[in-house]
């Protein structure tokens, strides 16, 4: 069979675009490793819209249930990773295709639509410690998670943009707040470190920090890490390690056919979530979205799925494909 | 005092922003005549992502709940609409203002930000019944509420794109649609009317009819109107009218300050919920979003305070104010 539309990824935005893509009748395949996406990990989300608390696991299954409860619209397909996506059947003289996906389980789906909502992983230090205390003082998201740290002494590791800024996100809250930066010198904008560098709060910039070691029993009490010019190593006591080193788009295996930007994110237009390819459209953190937040994923999925209904809505006319900007429709 | 951050609205957008600034320490005001926007009507909301199922007015309560648990740095005046946007403040050589903002009580707060989420009004028929069966059969978005018609007889009323796309909407759901227009012909895109008129479900195009009262003890059991050609007063039994007969963004008090397109909306780029003028975002069904779904409105207005932070971040630095794209930002 061919289905209307193959969803890769079950984080917010996966979740999302496969209710609203059930409730048009679309019929629809869900592909995802796992569900709730990168905040799954969060003892304690804030900001998730409505909900002034919950656990990144209750939000997980509060999504799981809803896609859930469309199954007679939307087959799922988790612990599958996609691995290959082929443009298949293509129109003559067109680029209207439809999509052939090969999982790391051989099986083989075709849409004549895709959504890409597989995120992003971040870039992890890769250190004892960091993965057992992930979510309890390790932290990855900044505007997410620096109001948990209120009167709390936090590092954050990582001296480009994103350190800088965690940086600030975290001086309104934390008592006091370390850089480390692996190499020689800060790396982000220069009129940023001047701004943090006159805040009190920020103790000290490290320089030529190699982390080794986030310790810590039940929650981060220190980070271990060795001056790289010296050799000597240091302990810093600290209740928080925010780790801003990069993330990595999912988008391996969808490169080749739309746009990605240099840092592999597939490049958007925000308005439809249509990417450079007819019928292909992405939402959440593999996309070149700047601020990477679950409403925001969930939200430009929704716009995703009502496009790739649209778009198929067209393909039934003996119009050519375009999209539809009607502005009334509600 | 003058504000970081004023948000006009209280429904999806005006709340996410809220939310989003009060975590950034934005000192801001919320100013809202009610919360939780157009969907409060509904009974049975089922596409809010995370809940299978909630009625407009517990959705509503939690998020004005969300929003109120921020009181330190968010103020908020309900019951006052905003009546006048004015600069003031401006830098010079620049196009950098504050803005000064004026309610129906009266009074005027003044901030250095503002986000623009009030939403949009729906066109209704104003005809006896409406009011009373809204959200009890009458019903103003097929993309939210067409799933509820399952098996149902239904009166779409409204000839142009809306309505034409509310039949197609409901055809996977209802038994039978009628489609009413008020002129002698349908104004929406010729192909998709040949597309609908396949469709056995649409048992008929009714011209020239003018709706007089929708009728109904506690659900719509039918709708009356009257052939304007014969003047005969008719009575058509069905369990659904879905009003398409376009909407009202609230944007009157801003459309000299910020571009609005034909249909007065604002005009965004999606990608930061920015406005032609700087300091200036916006949120929701106020912008030219085509497709005006709550987790839409919610994302976006999250972009906006983000937008908004960054924009604030900039001001304080000594470079002039540019949007940031810093794609490495969590």
């Amino acid at each position: 069979m061919i289905y209307d539309l193959i969803i890769i990824g079950g984080g917010p935005a996966g979740i999302s675009a496969g209710v609203y893509a059930a409730r048009k009748k679309m019929k629809s395949l869900l592909i995802t490793e796992t569900f709730g996406g990168q905040s799954i990990v969060s003892d304690d989300i804030q900001n998730w819209i409505g909900e002034k608390n919950i656990s990144g696991l209750d939000l997980a299954k509060k999504m799981e249930d809803h896609i859930r409860s469309y199954s007679d619209m939307v087959d799922i397909k988790s612990s599958e990773k996609v691995v290959e996506i082929k443009k298949v059947l293509c129109e003559e003289g067109t680029r209207v295709c439809d999509f052939t996906v090969t999982t790391d389980k051989d099986n083989s789906y075709t849409a004549k639509t895709l959504i890409l909502a597989s995120g992003a992983r971040r870039r992890k230090l890769g250190i004892p410690g960091e993965e057992k205390l992930n979510g309890k003082g390790v932290a990855y998201c900044s505007t997410c998670d620096a109001p948990l740290f209120s009167g709390k002494r936090v590092a954050v590791v990582g001296g480009g943009n994103a350190g800088l800024e965690a940086v600030q996100d975290l001086f309104p809250y934390a008592s006091e707040v370390f850089l480390l930066e692996y190499s020689e010198s800060l790396k982000g904008d220069a009129s940023t470190q001047e701004l943090i560098r006159q805040n009190p709060k920020l103790k000290e910039i490290i320089l030529n920090a190699q982390t080794l070691e986030i310790i810590g029993d039940k929650f981060v009490s220190a980070l271990k890490y060795q001056d790289r010019i010296s050799g000597e190593t240091k302990e810093l006591a600290v209740d928080g390690v925010f780790v801003e080193i990069g993330s990595v788009p999912n988008s391996e295996m969808v490169k080749d056919i739309v746009d990605v930007d240099k840092f592999g994110q597939v490049v958007i237009d925000s308005k439809h979530s249509s990417t450079s390819h007819p019928g292909i459209f992405a939402a959440g953190d593999i996309t070149d979205d700047p601020y990477k937040q679950n409403n925001i994923s969930s939200g430009d999925a929704v716009k995703a799925a009502l496009a790739a209904y649209n778009y198929l809505l067209q393909k039934s006319k003996a119009n050519p494909v375009e999209e539809t900007t009607d502005n009334n429709k509600k």
